[in-house]
């Protein structure tokens, strides 16, 4: 390292600090939503930790103790999955101001236990301490079949790109929240479940018993892991992330891509398209694997998953549209937001 | 719960915090230096984690950057060595201002690496934030085997008090370290250490190896685990935790209690007991266990190690001086610090 012992964080950014922490990491162990830990032949733990900080990933304002709490398990549990783990538990730190209301502490832990409870796992830790901003830190853990591990850096020209549900439904739900009125022409249902899948996303643990399920009897056969992660960061990032980690490009078909129905009456194409690509949030599965077996998975998973494009040579993601609404896009990772900004 | 919806963090504090989350979890899963579950007949995953603040556990007006890494490194590693775990690997969450400088991060992950160094664990995953305020949150998790894992609650009356090593150097250290001229009468040699002792802990990994070469022949003819913790937040409070859990009392002997040498020519009896006793991070192991096993752990241990006094009935922790220059001393646990005041 040869930063000047005055150069600031923000000057150097998330990536900056990454590529400093990642020098004192082993080379193989960082790059995808989780780390593995291969104890025994036959299982591989898997740890994925984040940290949420009041006014920076979530507020008062737009999100309740409760949703904040389901949604940072919620997050953590979908990294898990984007690994094939099945989670064990999660440990949770808790940073507090001493004015804060108790009730808020209570309402965040009926969030995490609400989310947890639906996946049948405990909190088996924490730790409180004083601080002057509320701050969460969860870690999550996981086990894995060795061979089933999902990662980013093994995507094979040819294999289908399969999402596991819709995209945009977490921005939608957002945008809806932040300006009610936005929804004046929204059926009441439709609204809810824009809102819900906001507030409330589900990680798609679900997927590990089906891709299980499909993978096992083939794995011999299989020459390269199951390549993906999650949509946590939107959709357009994790198909970028996927490519730059496997040194592929991907094409995607703008009109295969679910959203939710609403969208159609509701938005204009090219909103309905950025929501679905950068809005985030979604914790959806992103998955790159051989067309047959994708095509199975995609009718096991039933309504909402859909194989979407699929990868090339080269290094570009491109965006196509049939219909020729929409111009082409080519997506980089620079659209991405950068914190420390 | 029945806390009004006005209640503070403050008004309850940690332990009403506690009594909260505990709800939230699962029963047997809370109460020891670190969560344990079993994934195979075995091994036991052990689960740790720590939130540290700036201003509220490290400052940079007392702690480097590379000692603040280190010790909070060294405190994960002491609560895997309380429940006789061996070390798989860390994750470090961090919360970071923009305004820091990067160097300071460098200078965090060296500090934390060359504490895990001697351990040979590898940091494994980690999330960066942006945070008004600098935030350190480390999850440690090791394994051990199951027969073998040390817990509070286990204690048995006429089990002897082993601690691994001298208690009352660390907090010597941090004194020095605030007024250095209360140093005048020690030799370079003895600040020195006692200064190392404070910065630089070193959590008894060492001690899991020998205790299971003598647990485990025996481990059929044990009733019981081993009881025990580590002393981090001082003697005082390990032993009258493992009391409270096990639902026994103690009896230590102060002149038994190992402190550092230059004590006796630098401190009056009553400071170097209450050092001892209150001190806190000496990060030593605090282990009630049959006195046959104890005279055998000891000597195995060498040089600080001592039994410093039993189990008894009842429910008191005291402390004795046979030659009576400080009066018996009865210990509480509200002698300890709360936090959140």
């Amino acid at each position: 390292m040869n930063n000047s012992p005055t150069q600031k964080v923000k000057d150097i950014g998330e990536q900056g600090l990454l590529k400093i922490i990642q020098s004192f990491c082993p080379a193989d162990i960082i790059g995808d939503d989780a780390a593995i830990l291969t104890t025994t032949p036959e299982k591989s733990l898997i740890v994925t930790t984040d940290m949420l900080i009041d006014g920076v990933h979530f507020s008062d304002a737009t999100t309740s103790p409760e949703d904040a709490g389901w949604r940072a398990t919620a997050a953590n549990l979908s990294d898990l999955a984007a690994m094939c783990a099945s989670p064990l538990g999660i440990t949770v730190g808790l940073g507090l101001p001493g004015d804060l209301n108790v009730n808020w502490v209570e309402k965040l832990y009926q969030g995490i236990t609400q989310c947890l409870q639906k996946y049948n796992t405990p909190i088996v830790g924490g730790d409180i301490v004083q601080s002057p901003i509320t701050t969460l830190s969860i870690t999550a853990f996981g086990e894995a079949n060795p061979n089933l591990i999902i990662r980013r850096s093994t995507a094979q020209i040819g294999d289908a790109i399969v999402v596991t549900g819709i995209h945009g439904a977490s921005r939608a739900g957002l945008e809806l929240l932040l300006n009610p009125e936005i929804g004046k022409n929204l059926k009441t249902q439709e609204k809810a479940s824009l809102i819900t899948a906001h507030q409330r996303p589900q990680p798609r643990l679900d997927v590990i018993s089906i891709l299980s399920e499909i993978l096992l009897p083939t794995t011999p056969t299989l020459h390269h892991p199951i390549s993906g992660m999650d949509s946590s960061d939107g959709l357009a990032d994790a198909v970028l992330q996927i490519c730059h980690a496997s040194q592929v490009g991907a094409i995607l078909e703008q009109s295969k891509i679910p959203t939710p129905s609403a969208f159609k009456h509701w938005l204009t194409p090219e909103r309905s398209l950025n929501y679905a690509l950068y809005g985030g949030e979604d914790f959806e599965l992103v998955l790159c694997l051989p067309p047959k077996i994708a095509s199975v998975l995609v009718e096991k998973l039933g309504t909402g998953a859909a194989i979407i494009g699929k990868i090339t040579p080269g290094s570009e993601v491109i965006v196509k549209d049939e219909n020729e609404k929409i111009p082409n896009q080519v997506l980089t990772l620079s659209q991405g937001f950068q914190h420390f900004s």
